[in-house]
């Protein structure tokens, strides 16, 4: 499907020295050992060698040398799991010639080896095990080089991996309209999940991540499915499948149980949409950096809220001081490919230029993604707006920054819930693109 | 719902002496660490306090005081994951007067606390931590008291549990229906996977374990979904719902695509049930072991199969020598309960009496659960005939027990694939019960 070799060649010439260890994920106990949750390929093991299989790992040897480590089937496997490809046949799939026992790995990983921090717990005692430390040890033994090389290869999309990932929002299409169908007040949360997730799972494909489907948009990542739809309750899905060689879509969509949204709704959805439009707008700019983008929408959202008679002053002031985040206290979005948050494992070097860090203002402090956006990225647009019971309590108790939000009106949308519309965005040579066939807003 | 003081008084009474650690799970990362899979809480946690928290743990003093170990949310949690119950407020639920920070576990922890060996990776490294011990060195720390307490306790269910176990069946009953309604040639197994979990996502209801939809059966634990399923082929389903409470349904149930099966897949489906219905007569018998079970079922196999021409000999000598493990490699069911496997995790102390151990003879070496069967026992039936290509030419290149295998004319079920039908039985005071509303065979 891709050039693992070249892929491979591309990060030896970023990592010019020493031996490199990519590991693949584990099959995760749930509640027993043998009882394990549905495996999920670590996303750069699979990026350099495209391979979904469980125990094995990439070793590129500082003289040249590829080898793919794998675990050998027991004798009476083939019973259990059925006959499975030859380690052989998986390495030439990957163009990889060495075939190496996964089990004696640790006689050839030793301290200087390049390898990043793993956050699968099976893999740290492993590895730790390996190199004879503590767990907690593995961190300071990680390799900045290998982590900034696999950051800067695997930011650019290929044309291939756009293509992957339109599919991935082509089907996350198919699953919103049969979502969508499938809202009617009185039916439970639960039943519009399940009516979402039937097209992915008919062509096995896994979620990107646990879907969210609320009427209670205003809590950002709610995970829970019991609430019985009420008549003219805003629905918010926040979903993406994944494409079938692992890359994701995230797509939300705000969506209203009944024949047709209030007043209101309509008003503070039209806010939300401006700000969507106003932050992909922002993308196509040449040299704009995600910073600006997630500013470009909380201005067009202060104004439409500003419209709406729930913030008042100028809106510079008010988007430098942070007073959008009581509605919008996230980031405008993130990277996305083989993770939905492409790469979070690797922190804030995916996000932030060297030097550059994280704000610690309130919402800002939940931007992702900040850098400047290169040909090749591909990135979300994903404002929002939302009445948290409890953050309007905590600003209006101490009358935080009144200069700009107008308490009294905001009190009135108290029981409002929370919008919110996301669309992934290709940055390009020329502009930026809306990736997917187009899905209704 | 349940009794969880009792319970945990019952289990100090097992073991008088010293402090007990009991871990809830963790929240497991997938591809990063904010992605994590669907959580499943530990199954002795919520047996003892009913709760369904991540990063908890229950600790019941040597002197008597109960602890329930909390992780307290961030100041900004409300805000990504709604409001969450006061740690006083699940305390009581789980009847526990006093609290504590999970933060400051390890300043109670030490040698001689009560504690078995996680399967959970971040339990590992967590517990290791504050043990100031190499993971390794877990098992040699476990406490055999505890675990022995654990299982004799688990393995009898209260009239409640039982309940909570048919109406899991009873939900499995409602998937089955739905996936065999989907059936055609033609279809993908993942069509067919993605009507049956339809009514249990709509119900928010967890699976006991990734269901098995394969036309496939021969391979025991196949979990891909990839195969065109073809007029006339077999549909092997293996599945089970979870109760509201996390008890689970372990059910199979073998269909055909097409208008009838052929005669010669209703003979051996016959075979298959005859030798189910036999298994579950022998739980009925008082005083019986789960290997006697074992045993009546491979009887009432191996004579079938004798009609069928495909065994031969003194059936009593053939079932000594295994013969029938050419045709059913695995063993006849396990305890079932809050984990499909019960307690699966604390190995053949759950299966087997002290003094016992298991048989190296190929097939009843994975024979899970061989001992006497008590009243309160909640076990599986679930007997298969399987034809494994693979298994198939390496017994008879050695003509391995050929005085009991016709492997001329095993040779001619070659593509038949395999069949397997499962249910679930309460040992009571009299007899034994087969649990659920009925599934249709």
């Amino acid at each position: 499907m891709f050039d693992y070799a070249g892929r491979r060649k591309a990060l030896r010439r970023r990592v010019p020295d020493g031996d490199i260890l990519i590991l693949s994920a584990t099959q995760v106990p749930r509640n027993y050992v043998a009882n394990t949750y549905t495996f999920h390929q670590d996303s750069t093991f699979r990026y350099y060698t495209g391979l979904d299989v469980a125990d094995a790992a990439l070793w590129l040897s500082g003289d040249g040398t590829e080898v793919l480590y794998l675990t050998a089937p027991g004798e009476d496997d083939v019973i259990w799991t059925g006959p499975v490809e030859s380690g052989e046949a998986l390495a030439a799939r990957a163009g990889i010639e060495r075939v190496g026992d996964y089990g004696r790995l640790g006689e050839v990983v030793r301290a200087g080896t390049h390898f990043v921090e793993p956050y699968d717990y099976g893999l740290r005692e492993r590895l730790s095990g390996w190199l004879g430390v503590r767990p907690e040890a593995l961190g300071g033994l990680s390799s900045a080089a290998l982590r900034r090389g696999v950051i800067a290869q695997r930011s650019c999309k290929e044309a291939g991996e756009v293509a992957e990932i339109e599919s991935a929002i082509a089907l996350t299409r198919r699953m919103l309209c049969a979502a969508r169908a499938a809202i009617e007040p009185g039916r439970l949360e639960s039943e519009i999940l399940s009516a979402l997730l039937g097209p992915a799972i008919a062509k096995e494909r896994a979620q990107a991540f646990d879907p969210i489907v609320t009427t209670h948009g205003e809590t950002m990542h709610c995970e829970s499915y019991g609430h019985v739809i009420g008549e003219g309750d805003l629905v918010l899905i926040d979903c993406g499948a994944e494409s079938a060689h692992g890359y994701c879509a995230d797509i939300t969509r705000t969506y209203c149980a009944g024949d047709s949204m209030s007043p209101v709704q309509r008003e503070v959805y039209a806010a939300v949409l401006a700000a969507q439009r106003a932050g992909i707008a922002a993308t196509a700019v040449r040299g704009a950096s995600q910073r600006d983008v997630h500013f470009a929408a909380c201005r067009a959202l202060t104004e439409a809220l500003q419209g709406l008679g729930l913030m008042r002053g100028d809106v510079e002031e008010s988007v430098q001081a942070g007073a959008h985040a009581l509605f919008l206290p996230h980031g405008i979005g993130h990277m996305l490919g083989l993770d939905a948050h492409d790469m979070e494992n690797y922190g804030d070097d995916v996000g932030y230029a060297p030097g550059e860090s994280r704000s610690t203002q309130f919402g800002l402090n939940a931007l992702r993604l900040a850098r400047r956006l290169e040909p090749g990225f591909v990135v979300t647009v994903e404002p929002g707006c939302y009445f948290i019971p409890e953050l309007i309590d905590r600003w209006a108790a101490k009358k935080y920054l009144d200069a700009f939000i107008c308490y009294s009106e905001v009190e009135k949308f108290r029981g409002f819930h929370g919008i919110r519309i996301e669309d992934d965005v290709l940055i390009t040579e020329t502009g930026s693109r809306i990736l997917g066939p187009g899905i209704e807003t």
